[in-house]
This record gives structure tokens, sequence and C-alpha cells, in this order.
């Protein structure tokens, strides 16, 4: 009788909590009987050991996730994960974006981009108390601030004394936990094969976030270290890597209402703000970004011509905003038509009801969440200037000189006293950003950026202008729009930080070099130091009076849940998580209703013969031969191309590997829908769909198309 | 044994013929097997009566559909077939439009729009003999045009020879066979009830030939005849008209998969087309005729200033032209995707192939195919300049001078003798046109719209042109834009054709009163008659020798289908039809499924509270409140708005009842999808969907948020 009670609550929670969730691997047991009851044939606890099967095989590419595919290191991530790499090989005669890259053996394979690196997360370790230990309820937020900072520092310094591993301090739930995760870092990535963009990157920024989806969004790296078996820089001697362990590739692929899996690292989520930081972030800091990204488009390609260098240099950044602006564009959308804000409100009641209601509970958390509410509007006052000012760092010019002058400062203290970002360990980040300027400035632009900024910028209330820069821009005695733009006519003019080789060489020059120097830029990192700075120090001094609130807010929203029974997951972090959920279909609209499977046949319907609608030729034909070989799916009479999922995905979770009930690979998850972009504040299980790219048509691509038949014999196929 | 194979024979013409077919009714015993399988409860034979149930409860309103729905002559027709009425009713104080319109007593009840009939069909008889006889091989295009032409006009007076009803006889198949019709003309049109517009037309333009969709697209009118029973004029002392039968109106609905029917009067359909016609249609004239509205709606827009007055007199044809421009653009789409051309050459080629493998049927059939395909070469050599200049008729400088010349010219004849459109029977409406234009004309839009389609014939080549057009508009010794403008300029000065007093006036007046006025565009009509009608004639020669051709080409196709044990159905000619199939959803595209219902909650999604999405306050509170009556349905968890079935309409079909099994009404077809517009012209079973709404929709509005409650006690509701 007892045993039937449990089930049923577990049922109600599995319920509730389907589908919704990205948990850590640790919590996996506590939602064992869920996990069992969606379909997984997998042992949880299996899943909580990071170097076992399939943990072991999933690794991050910093940004994107990836996994291993074969015991010689074969990684497989999406097409647009790869593709900075796949462009760094291109040339003009040796299109690689556009014709495909296949090595057809080991001797082949091309260096990935710069900077390229494979992270395989081989321990994580709760080290809470050692981050805390030493804060006091009295401390001030700056305080606060350092001491974390501190900690955090000296357990990552500690941690990569060994130089193969890449540490961090991630905290979890606004500070509630710390974690020190310790990753393998691989330094030499090489690309093996990526279909055409045409394949990979099949319907563009038209079918970015939209179902119906034809992409065939997969490409291959493989992991090489020296031959100790260990991480080394790029070397012709090096050997494949040879993981523990890696996943077999399933060529049957998964049905409607199948169990999936995605095991990767979700970028960000805030699925736990406050009522009122929701309410500001759909009415004000969105409505605001969205505009201004617009805005920002328009400046740019008035600045270019289209189709010229120039505005070459800008696509990528140009695709950044447009595809920011739809982002936010759809989740203002989806907040006016949804019930969000109706639902956080209605939490934010309930939760301080049921905290008032008992008088330990009150005393426990009663004061946190009202001083959260109290920081958070401290916060949102100033969101304004904080975006506009902070978006000035789209200016090449103006974040050069700023981190460069921040860069000498910094260099003046112990590596371990200096500001993250301005360590040792990161100096070659730096210096690869400097030098990647070069192919995404152009004096004209950047300037025109600034000027649209800057004079959003001197809009604002005198109040909450900075002096020093008001100074600067003499804008201090009244805006006047000819003169700024004289201004920085004469800068643009002037600045020497255009020439990649000054920028480089400034990141050795002393704080006096940058004192005396006549550089306008530089003039201005120097002269506005110290009002940047202040607002940076308040800044992190509000971040550690949240710090030590938050925490509080959370333990009162978990406490809240248990009380109704509900597990609870912490936002995204970058930091390894397991969402499990099924093949499903959805409603977008009343009336219409999204099959979870699209096909070869809708490809060829789409298909116009001009980007982003222009599949290779040879595909065509075998679709229009019907040789769908082993990858055809009966009940939609054609190959499947991509698939629907309940799955809880965000950024981040892109390239990884989508599994079945026994941890095969089934896919890569490579989207979400336009509807599920609001996921990222509130998941709505009927709305929330994530988009994979199906092995079959992966693999009747790689067999049919590009005859990539040793990727196909090296992989573990399951047929 | 034999009736088994019969059934399975049956059974393959069915699931050939399934949904596609627009009926004669006396067909219907012919495909009466269909007919029960597909689900009719009726007997076919029934159905062929047309003073019989359910026959005697259909009518026409001249391009729309309606029924009776109460023996006190209640009729239901779609509200945008009632519009111009609404609108003839509506004042700034009153606007019926906005507000919706319900009589809660006869003497409520309001005028139709002027000219509003009501034509109930009695009577079709097969004339073909009649018609025919006389008709010889030898005989000139011109002299069979016109034998057919006297021949009909003469069975049309003798039917007419009662004043109450109005005759027609119609051609089917090219010719092959005429039918004249006899129709009881009821001209005492009242409005009953219309919804509020943001009912009757939620979702406007931007729905339009679209799903999902939420229209309640409904409104009543009611018929009225004189004392005596017979048809009047509008007269207070007349009274309600008794039909003879009504329909009974299902409060219960349909489900997905049930049989409906639709019984009404499709304008036109172009099924049999040779494959040359539908090359020539979709790849030369619809490109031209979508490139020109677009246009010509710019000029109009160019204008008139939005909001104006000047634009309101155009809004209508604005809409038009727009509407046309999408029909077009919808039909070239599917055309360009679809396989409709290889379809038909691939029949073209089977056809001549099995003509020619018999002799006998070789030389019954072999030549008028041939010489089909040199008459269509023939009239498709000029189609530029005959789309062009026809559309000159949008001037209704242009169009109104011409017309009252001709009028002028045929009543110099005896009235048998005189162009069809010209005779006593059709001056009311020569006049009423001529009234129309007062509320749709503004010199300078109109003027703008002939600059724009002079300049364009003026570029045709001269073999093309027409030299007294050419002479008259002085483009005969080459174009000069600003020579025309100028000559525009002077042309609109002068004329008085503006004065609806002048234009009336003119009706009256003398061929040598035209030939002595000076007024430009009277000029134009009579200095280029003998030109214009030139190629009138000439046009109607190779309409004759179409007449001896085409249904010969029909024969064979008959012939050929007959071999297959497929039945045929004519095109639509606005004559009375029956289409049936099935409430059904559709795949508008890989990924998507368009479900067969929507539902009022989705209406709530779509709700902007701006047109065309602004339902009424009350509508929607009815809605929040769930309040749905006994017009829920539960599988949607809602109240069904509107639902798409197989049915094969087209224009005309608007406001024919949709009836169930038991031929009860249980809804109104109003619409089409998108891609069904090129159903037209090739019916495409897995895409063609018509659109209708819902019984339940329709009685939830009149009883929950416009308490029209009289006329739902006045009809017979089956719960």
């Amino acid at each position: 009788m007892k045993k039937l009670i449990i089930l049923a609550a577990a049922l109600c929670t599995g319920s509730v909590f389907a589908d919704e969730g990205m948990w850590q691997p640790h919590q996996l047991p506590t939602i064992a009987k869920d996990l069992k009851k969606a379909g997984l044939k997998l042992s949880p606890e299996k899943l909580t050991n990071l170097t076992d099967f399939p943990m072991g095989a999933i690794v991050s590419l910093g940004g994107c996730t990836a996994s291993f595919v074969s015991d010689k290191g074969l990684v497989v991530t999406n097409h647009h994960c790869a593709y900075g790499s796949i462009q760094y090989n291109s040339t003009e005669e040796n299109n690689l974006l556009e014709n495909g890259f296949l090595a057809k053996k080991l001797g082949e394979e091309l260096q990935a981009a710069a900077g390229s690196r494979i992270y395989v997360t081989e321990n994580i370790v709760n080290v809470s108390n050692q981050i805390k230990k030493g804060l006091t309820g009295s401390m001030s937020g700056s305080d606060r601030y350092a001491h974390i900072d501190n900690m955090s520092k000296k357990l990552v310094a500690e941690c990569e004394s060994d130089k193969a591993y890449r540490c961090s301090v991630v905290n979890f739930h606004g500070g509630l936990e710390y974690y020190l995760f310790k990753q393998l870092m691989i330094r030499d990535v090489r690309l093996v094969h990526a279909p055409a963009n045409s394949v990979g990157k099949y319907g563009g920024d038209i079918d970015n976030w939209m179902w119906p989806r034809h992409t065939g969004d997969y490409a291959f790296y493989r992991a090489y270290v020296g031959k100790d078996g260990k991480p080394a820089d790029f070397s012709e001697d090096n050997v494949p890597f040879k993981p523990k362990h890696h996943l077999k590739v399933n060529a049957k692929g998964v049905d409607d209402g199948d169990y999936i899996m995605v095991l990767g690292y979700p970028g960000r989520t805030n699925r736990y703000r406050t009522a009122d930081e929701v309410k500001n972030t759909f009415t004000e800091n969105y409505p605001l970004t969205k505009e201004l990204m617009g805005s920002l488009v328009e400046t740019i390609k008035g600045n270019s011509e289209e189709g010229s260098d120039e505005r070459l240099k800008y696509a990528s950044l140009i695709a950044g905003l447009a595809n920011y602006e739809k982002n936010r564009g759809s989740m203002m959308e989806s907040y006016h038509k949804g019930t969000t804000q109706q639902r956080k409100d209605q939490l934010n009641k309930e939760l301080r009801k049921w905290v008032n209601k008992k008088s330990s509970r009150k005393k426990q958390f009663g004061g946190a969440i009202g001083e959260l509410d109290n920081l958070v509007a401290t916060s949102h006052a100033t969101y304004k200037r904080d975006t506009i000012f902070g978006y000035a760092s789209i200016s090449s010019m103006m974040s050069s000189a700023s981190r460069l002058y921040r860069l000498a400062l910094e260099k003046q203290k112990t590596d371990m006293e200096r500001e993250s970002g301005y360590q040792e360990r990161d100096l070659n980040r730096i210096s690869q950003s400097m030098k990647r300027i070069s192919r995404r400035y152009e004096a004209k632009v950047d300037q025109a950026i600034l000027m649209n900024l800057l004079t959003r910028y001197a809009q604002l209330p005198a109040k909450e202008r900075i002096q020093d820069v008001d100074r600067f821009f003499s804008i201090d005695d009244g805006f006047s729009e000819a003169r700024l733009a004289k201004k920085l006519d004469k800068m643009y003019a002037k600045t020497k930080l255009g020439d990649e080789a000054v920028r480089l060489a400034w990141m050795e020059k002393s704080v006096a070099d940058f004192e005396k120097s006549e550089d306008p830029f530089i003039q201005y990192a120097v002269k506005t130091y110290k009002a940047r700075k202040a607002l940076e120090d308040k800044s992190k001094d509000l971040s550690g009076k949240l710090n030590a609130v938050r925490p509080k807010y959370m333990e009162a929203i978990i406490a809240y849940n248990k009380s109704k029974g509900l597990p609870i997951y912490a936002d995204a972090n970058s930091t390894l998580r397991v969402t499990y959920g099924n093949v499903k279909g959805y409603s977008p609209k009343d009336g219409m209703y999204a099959v979870p499977f699209t096909t070869l046949d809708g490809l060829l319907q789409k298909e116009i013969g001009e980007e982003p609608f222009n599949s290779p030729k040879k595909l065509l034909d075998v679709i229009n031969k019907k040789d769908y070989g082993s990858y055809y799916k009966k009940d939609i009479d054609s190959v499947p191309v991509n698939y629907l999922g309940t799955l809880d995905i965000t950024g981040g979770n892109s390239g990884s590997p989508t599994l079945n009930d026994k941890a095969e690979l089934v896919g890569l998850v490579f989207d979400g829908v336009y509807e599920s972009i609001i996921g990222d504040w509130d998941y709505d299980p009927s709305l929330n769909r994530s988009i994979h790219v199906d092995s079959r048509y992966m693999l009747w691509v790689m067999e049919k198309v590009d005859g990539a038949h040793n990727l196909i014999k090296e992989m573990d196929i399951v047929r």
C-alpha cells in the first residue's frame, strides 16, 4: 500500500516536472523514478559518474557541447559549432564552407581554428564550504565579492597546477553552492568532416529557431594529444586521443514518443528570477536592447555597402545582432501573449504567504526576500545607462583601448591578485582577441557604431552619465551632434589601434606608457579609468550584496518546492547537465500542429536553388531517386531529417548528443523552436521544443552524398 | 460474385475521385455508390429534384449562394455576401458594419442594397438540341456564335415571359451541352441579422484564404413577396416568402472525418484546359496580371492619401486588386512548386495516344484536338494587348463612355437583335452601374490608372496596337509620356461624365447626339468604336470556332475517362452543383499539420485589440468565462469556430450551406485555404481544403453574444 502511494506521488511529481529541468549529474538518483518511468534503461547512478559511460564521452568545446564517437578521439558536434574552423581553413580556391570537407585519412585532417579546445570534465567537487569559509553577515558587498573571488582563484590555481587541466569555480543558485570543475584541456583539435554549408546550415537565418526544419547541423573533429597521451600543442607527431568512453551511433533512430536525453553544457537560464526582475526585463530591458540591436544593424548596413569588404567584416556581427533582435522579439511576443508574469506574481505572493505562515521561516527567509527586492530595484535603476554604455564595447577601439590599459594596470600586481581575465592564464586569449579585431574592424563602421551609442548615452539624465566620459567627449556642457561627430572624426583619424601590431605591442607596455600616449582611444581609457572603475566597484559591491541575499531566497524557494514534493534544479551556468523527455510535436497555434519529424521530401519542397535553400545537386539527385538506403522510416515514407523533442535546453547545448534509452546517439540537438526562446525564463511544456538532427539523416548524407565511408566504418553503428 | 466486383470497382472509382467534383444534380444517381460510401444518408435521387428537399432550400444571390432556414423565408449566407447591404444601411451614427445588426421583429428588418435578389432555381432543362439545331460544320465562327447567341436569347425571352422569373442558357463542356435555367427572382430582400464586422470579417485581408481561421462569416436575409405570393418590388405590404423547403440547423455539428456536402453555385473553374492553355496562363497571363494588379494598387495609393475621401472611394477596388494579386501569386506559387503542368502534359500525351490508337476515334476526335491547339495559340498571341486594353475598363470614364455609346447603338435594334447586356432586361443594371460610379470615382485617380494602362499599351508592338486608339491618344507617331499626360489632363478637365446626372442622361440619347458631342471620352468611344467592334467581332469569331472544336475535345476527354471507368463533371459555370467529401485536416508543408477545427480559445490567442483582430468585448468576456453553452466540443475542449473540409468549391460557393449526411445545416462554406487557390485549375486531394464556419459557432455567437433569440427560435434547431 505504501509503495503504491510513493509511486503515485512520483507520478504526480513526474507529470508536473516532466521534460523541464537541467539536472546536475549527481541529482539524477533523486529523480530516478521519473527517469525510469520516462523510459531510461540505464541506471541513473551510472550517469553520475563522470569518468564512466556515457558521461565520459561528453565534452565541452567552450560554448558548445560535443561527444566522442570512436575510440580514436573522433568527436561529433554541430556544424555551427565547427563553423569557425571550417571558415578558418577555407580559401577562395578551396571554399570548405561551400563545398564541405572530408579527410579520408588522419593525415588529411586540418587544424581547427586557433584557440579551439576540447574540454573533458573529469571531476566536479562541491567546494561550498571552502568558498564560504570566512564570509560573515556584516561584511560589505565589496568585501564579500573579493573574498569569494580570491577563494575561487586560489582553488582554480591549485587545480591548474597540472597544466593539462583547465579549472573553474561556478556558483549555483546565486551562491548557495559552489562547485569546482576540473577539465582535461585538449589543445590539438582537428577538423575531420563537415557537410557543405547548404546541408549543415540549410535554411540559414530564415529557418533559425524555426520549425519545420531541414538542417544537417553536424560536423566532426578529432582530439589529438602528445605521444605520452597528454594534451599538447599542435604537432605533427601528436596522436589521436583515446577516450575512455565513446558513444555508439544508432542508425535506427527514434519514433514519436520515444525517450530521449541530452547531455551537455547549457549556458544560462533565469528560471528563478523574482517577479520584479522578470517584469523589468521584459517590459524595459528587452524592449531597449531589441531596439538598440535593430538600430545598430541599420547603422552598420548604412555604413558598409552590400557585398563590400567592409560589409563582410561585419557579417558576423550583423548576424549576431539580428539573431539577438529576433531572440528578444520572440521572448517579448511570448511574454505578452502568455502568462509568465501572472505566474511569477502568483509564486511571489504564495512564497511570501508560505514564509510568513511560520515564524521560524519568517525569521530565516523574510528579511532576505525583502532585501532582494530592494537590491533588484537598485540594480535596475540605471539599466539604461548600463545597457547603452555596456554596448560601447562593440566599438573595437573603445574595447581594445580599455582592455589594454587594464592589462597594464593589472600586470603591476601578483598573478593571484589580478582581476579575473587578466591573469597569466588569460594572456593567450587576450592576444587572440586583439588579433581577431583585424578581420572584424573598419574605422568608418566602428565610428558610426560609437556615434550611435554615444548619442543615446548623451540623452541620459546627467546624474546617470559619467562625468569623466562626458568631459572626454565634450558633452558635459550640452550635447551637439556635430561637435561629437567632429570629435570622433579626429579620434579615428589619429588612433593607431586599428593596426594589429600596435595593439599587440600595447600588451607589453607599462602604465606610464599609456599615460603619456597621445592615441585618443588610449587617452580615453586612461582619463576615464577611475570613473569606470568606480562603477565596476559599485557593481561588485552590489553583486556581493546579492550574493548574501539570493542564496537565502533560493533556499526559501527550494524549501517551498520541497513542501510541495517538487524537486529543484539549478539555473544553467555552462556546467554539465542532463535533460530528458520525449520525441513530441506541439501546437504552435490554434488550428496547427507541428509534427515531430521532417523528411527528405519536405526538404525538396523547400528547395529554391538559392541560398539558404540550395542543397547540393547530389543530395537532390539521391532524394529524387528515393535512394533512402537503410535509413527509411516507414510511417513518414522517407528518411527523417530533423525531429522535435521536449528537452529543456538552451545555448551551450548546441552539439550535444541526443541519446536514446540506452545512451546511444540518435541525433544532435542544435536549436529550439521560436516559441521556446522564452524558455530561458519560463519553460512551457506545451510550447517548449528542442530541434534535433536525426542520426539517420547524418548517416544518410555521409553515406549517400559525401561518401564519408571511412568515418562510418570508424564509428560503432548500431543497425 | 458479380456484385462484389462492381463494388470493388466503385471503391476504386471512389478513391480516385473522392472529394473532387462539382456535380450537376442530375448526375448524382450516377455516383450514388460513392455518395453512399462517403456517408450520405439521403437518396441521391432525392437530390436531383430541384423542388424537393433539400435542393428547394438552396438559393442563389447572384455571385453568392444562400439557403432558406425557416418557413418564413429566412435566408442564411456569408457575412461577406451580405456586406454590401450592411454597408448600405450603415450611417456614421449607426454603423452596422461596426456594430452588427439584429432585427428583433419583422418590422425592424432593413431593405437590402439596391439590386439585391434571391434566385430560386425551379427548373433546369437540357436545351442542347434546340441550341445546336441549324449549326453546320461549314459555318464561319461568327455565324456560329451569332446562331447560338440568337437561339439562347430566344429561349430566354420565352422563359421570361412570366416576369417573376429570370432565365439563362448556360453551356457545359465548352458547348457540348446547353441548359436553360429558370429561376424565381425575388426582388424584395431584407437584412435581418449580421454580427459585427469584428466577428463576421474577423481576420480581414490578413486571414483571407488562410488557415488557421476564426471568422464568423454569416448573416441573415429574408425574402419578401407580394400578398399574392409572387415576387414584387419592395413594399411595406409585402409578406415573408414561404419556401416549399428549408434546412434544419444542426447544433451538434460535425466531427473530424464526418460526411459533409455543399450545395451551391460555384462560379468558374478550368479543369479541362489543354496543356498549352495551362502553360500560357501560368507562365504568361498570370505573371502579367499579377504585376499589373500590384502596379495599379501602387498607382491608386500614390494618387490618394491614406484615410482621405479619395482613398475611401477606392478602398473596394484596392481590396479587389490586392486580393487578385494574392490569388494569382498563390496560383503561380502552387504551379511552380507542384506537378500541374507535368500532369497536364502527360494527359495531353496519353489522350492523343488513346485517340490515335483506333482509327474511328482518330477520325472522330483527331482533327478537333489539333485544331483546338491552333485556336488556343491564336487566342494567346495577343494576350498582352487583350489584357492591358481590357483593364482600361477600370477607368470609369473609359468604361462608361464606351458602354453608353454602345447602348445608343444597340437601342437602334429590336430587343431580340441587341447585344446581350444591352436588352431591355439589362437597362436597370446599366443605370445602377452608372449610379455606382459616383461613389467610386475620383478624376485624379481615374486619370492615373488610365495613364498607367495607356503607357503599357503604348509599349506594345505596333501591329498589336489599335490604330484608331493610337490616333486618338496621339501615340501613332511615337510615344511621349509628357504628351499623353497633357492629353489626359485636358480630357479629364473637360469631361462631364464624372457627373451622375450626365451619365444617366446619356442613357437616353441618340447615336447622333454622341457623334456631335464634344465630351472627350464620348469622342473616344465614338472614334474608336469601329476598331473596337472589329476586335470584338474577331473575338466572337474565335469563340464560334472554339465552340465547334472544344466540345469535340471534351467528348474525347469524356470517352477517355469512361474507358478508365472514371466519371466526369463539367467545369463550374455559376450553375447549381453538389460537392461532397469529409471534414479533414491537411499538411500545408512538411513538418506541419493543419488540424480540422479551430477554437474559441484560439480566437483569444489571435486577439490584439486592433483591426482585423478586435473581437467585441462581450465575445471575449464570454470566452474568458468559458461559457460554452451547449456548443462545447469535447475533444477540442472548446466551441469549434471554423473547420476544414475536402470539398471542391470555388468563388460563387460563398454562403453555401454545408450539410451533414441528413442534409441538415452544419455550417457555411466561406473560403478555401491558400494552397487550394490553384484548385480552379487543378484539384489536389492532399492540399485542397474548404473552410467552413461551424454551425455551433454561429449559434453560440447568436445566443451568447448578439442575443438573436428570435432567430434561434424561428429556425428548426436539431439539438
